[in-house]
């Protein structure tokens, strides 16, 4: 289904029945590239990004506090032993103490049952001193995501997966009350960067729940044109480069190279992909989904991986929390 | 913003801020048509087809009938002297009767109020003879579209309006209890014609809640590559011409020309726009999105307005509130 597999550096590989998954290939570099076209993408610096909006919500949270003795609070539900999945909740647990928003994890044992988790929902959504539920993704295969998903209070929702979140941010004149995290985080790099979105060309590549999808209905809210490529796309190599901005969401490292971009592209990169590097501290180091080195000669505006879309999504998680708190006591 | 208002036909008029909006223009044919593109597109039966899905609907209401001693039950909700509007519900209402669906129409005035509509509804909700529920669009100014449209019981709503329903549309493992009419009878019309969707480019000109956005969230679940080209699309034509389906929901006459169309592309017309025509019975004729005879010349299947798309809409109906009903009973 690839035009070109060798020249698009992946393989394909055929699983559950019609589906196809997109699968790194080593990176070659590709010969087109010479020191002809040298252009250097300006760097998104998403961390820096993110702790300006971090210190802005540390003053609105001190701000509420003395003024109403409250702070929000944001409950986590942590299920299994994935230590991806552990890392992800303890910088989230740090950023809420920084900014001084409580936070409360609750932990449960890979083999636990659906009915413990709702049971930890459902308090979480009486609580009145919780303003914001996080269940943290993936689940094991086990327990109903879905089901459990749709248990979290509407108005405690800051992750946004609520499929009525999901249909009120589809659709028009309609408000969601949370926008999932990691999308506002790129909508936001965006407007920060000055990146006009209405009438541009965009291309989410990926189409995941809490990604792909809500990426490309708030680009749309934004009225920009956006296509969507996932790995049933036959030339996503050719529609990618037609587009000014790319959000590359595949979860596949390298899998945009520079032929896939515009010269003077937009290229938000929110890929995380753990690739071995025995010279890491851990062993492995973190991949974007685009080709990194060859995207700087194009694009116009990159962010890194790490330290471009990741930290947004905490920063946004953030300030769901603090709109839902604020939203529940009325603070202004 | 439009590249080329001349070649494209269209004038471009501000209004709203940002927002533009297409407006038809008259038809000149384009120069570059000449003899020797003959091809002529298959064109697509929807009346046919549509009888063909009523036919097998009211034998499966005959069936659920004899066995269970119920029939399904569809309660229209009808405001203001629209006749446009009370031309769609005459239709809708004759073809339950013609399939032995149960049917009751709620009138109100212009000027009623909010709560007379919501009353109305809360009855239809509780009142188990009813399993679809339909408010007919547009509602007047003065009513709260999305507060009543969310009114609708989920399990009733076979419009497919709810956003909760588009929530689930749009998310990938989850089911939606309803699929809008119009985007399902798309759907229909493209696999009974045998059109392979997976894997293709299919474009989708318009991004209302009632056709662009739930069409194409139904063609990115058949594993379509989807692009939405909307009144910002500063290049709609080149876009639609990389498509191999095109789906027209701009509701702008001749808004598709020739030169939008890939050779060989599958071409369906959502568009129903009344202009005067006084040689017809009523003074005015329907006219699609798509440039028909520029259209012929070029795609290899395409839906002919009126005959096309429309009948389709109202099968779908019908399938929609006997699926409600069987649900209900829990007849298979």
């Amino acid at each position: 289904m690839w035009a070109n597999p060798n020249s698009s550096g992946l393989t394909r590989i055929k699983r559950f029945g019609p589906l196809t998954w997109w699968v790194a290939r080593p990176h070659h570099p590709q010969p087109q590239f010479t020191t002809a076209n040298l252009q250097t993408a300006t760097v998104i610096d998403g961390k820096s990004i993110a702790e300006e909006i971090r210190s802005g919500i540390d003053k609105e949270v001190r701000r509420m506090k003395e003024s109403i003795r409250k702070v929000p609070g944001l409950a986590v539900i942590l299920v299994g032993e994935r230590r991806d999945s552990q890392t992800y909740v303890r910088n989230k647990i740090k950023a809420c103490e920084e900014v001084g928003i409580k936070s409360i994890v609750t932990e449960f044992a890979d083999g636990c049952t659906e009915d413990e988790v709702l049971n930890a929902l459902s308090n979480y959504n009486q609580d009145s001193s919780i303003n914001g539920i996080l269940v943290q993704l993936p689940l094991p295969q086990h327990l109903d995501e879905g089901k459990i998903l749709d248990a979290v209070s509407l108005e405690k929702d800051v992750d946004g997966f609520h499929p009525l979140n999901i249909g009120n941010l589809a659709m028009r004149g309609r408000e969601p009350l949370f926008i999932p995290c990691t999308p506002k985080g790129c909508i936001e790099l965006l407007i920060r960067s000055g990146v006009e979105i209405m009438g541009k060309n965009a291309v989410v590549i990926g189409r995941s729940n809490i990604v792909g999808l809500p990426t490309s209905l708030l680009l749309q809210r934004h009225h920009a044109t956006v296509s969507i490529v996932h790995a049933l796309t036959k030339n996503p190599e050719q529609i990618t480069s037609e587009a000014d901005i790319v959000i590359a969401a595949a979860g596949v490292a390298n899998l945009v190279r520079g032929s896939w971009l515009k010269p003077g592209a937009v290229v938000l990169d929110v890929g995380t992909c753990p690739v071995d590097d025995p010279s890491c501290e851990y062993g492995y180091r973190l991949m974007g989904d685009v080709c990194y080195e060859e995207a700087m000669r194009l694009a116009s505006v990159i962010t890194p991986v790490p330290g471009g879309v990741g930290p947004m999504t905490v920063a946004m998680l953030l300030s769901n929390t603090l709109d839902s708190a604020k939203r529940a006591y009325g603070f202004t």
